[in-house]
């Protein structure tokens, strides 16, 4: 997606070789506008594959996603990282590390919004060593539903969790893929050109 | 917001007389097309505010806070409830107790994002006692920005928060305002209904 390739070149911030930060559109500030075109971009690489839900992790999966439920039609499900008093009954829930917050945590899902004729798009901001994405379909396998493929806004290449869930034969699509963050550069992966 | 009332009395469990679950539509599932509407409420509600941005609390705030952004044209900003390692630096940050976890927090926010110029919409899901909101007020403050008004989607009305904030001069519009939660049934006050 050659927009949002543009706005991590013009305002990401590389902290080093492992870290982009992208504050300024994704993580902390979102511009809506932009975030629908995300949306629809998600649209697009997903509209084969009969998605009926998607699930994604709070906080920064959250804006992408509801753009995507918008304009794909289909409702939105938070994983929450930690369980709320008013949250307890009926859940799923799959461990999962952080290695930027360097902590684990236990990540949850109410089963009682899908069922076993959902197929699921899972949504995330970043993919990296894939243990969200793992987690999360952990969780809705538990519930009894498919996974119907995974969309990233931008993915480290240079780690190994895009190739780990590909090679489990998972449908995953990036919207921007990064090849390298060395000497304070984003480079991106050449085949993403044919996106637009 | 009668649309809303509706969907409070048909899917809001009501755990205790403080405490009502709506996780099938604003706290885990989100029906982004309905979510949409929450955010063209809001736009009518400020719409001769002025409002240049919107901030909001992650998680919950973030989904009606993107469609309140796309209804208005203006950017998001999610304060954080802890500091991640990628966002450290011009933090604004206040502390905030939630009687939901019983627990305080720090809450934060990049100074970077606003200006003096800038007239701040808060939009959070729900306002009891108002310490997120004073919170969020607190933040905007320090960047030197205005908070231009608050939007709330459900309002504990028989709760301080609400009064406490208006009696500060500060313009609360609340989409749905419950009077009570006694008896295991949602109250709306009867004021509520000249908005539609």
């Amino acid at each position: 997606m050659e927009l949002l390739k543009k706005r991590i070149e013009e305002e990401g911030k590389v902290i080093n070789d492992q870290v982009l930060k992208v504050d300024s559109f994704l993580n902390h500030q979102v511009d809506p506008l932009f975030m629908m075109e995300i949306g629809e971009a998600f649209r697009e690489r997903f509209r084969q594959d009969g998605i009926t839900k998607i699930v994604t992790l709070e906080s920064s999966g959250i804006a992408p996603s509801v753009t995507a439920g918008l304009a794909m039609g289909v409702k939105v499900l938070f994983a929450r990282k930690r369980k709320s008093l008013t949250l307890k009954e009926g859940l799923v829930s799959s461990k999962v590390y952080s290695f930027t917050k360097q902590e684990w945590s236990e990540i949850s899902l109410s089963s009682e919004y899908l069922t076993s004729d959902d197929r699921v798009l899972i949504i995330d901001d970043f993919l990296a060593n894939g243990q969200a994405a793992q987690g999360l379909i952990d969780m809705v396998k538990q519930t009894g539903a498919t996974v119907g493929g995974i969309g990233i806004v931008i993915e480290k290449g240079f780690q190994t969790g895009g190739d780990t869930l590909r090679e489990q034969g998972i449908k995953v699509e990036s919207l921007a893929r990064i090849q390298s963050l060395q000497d304070g550069r984003v480079t991106f992966f050449e085949e993403e050109e044919v996106h637009v």
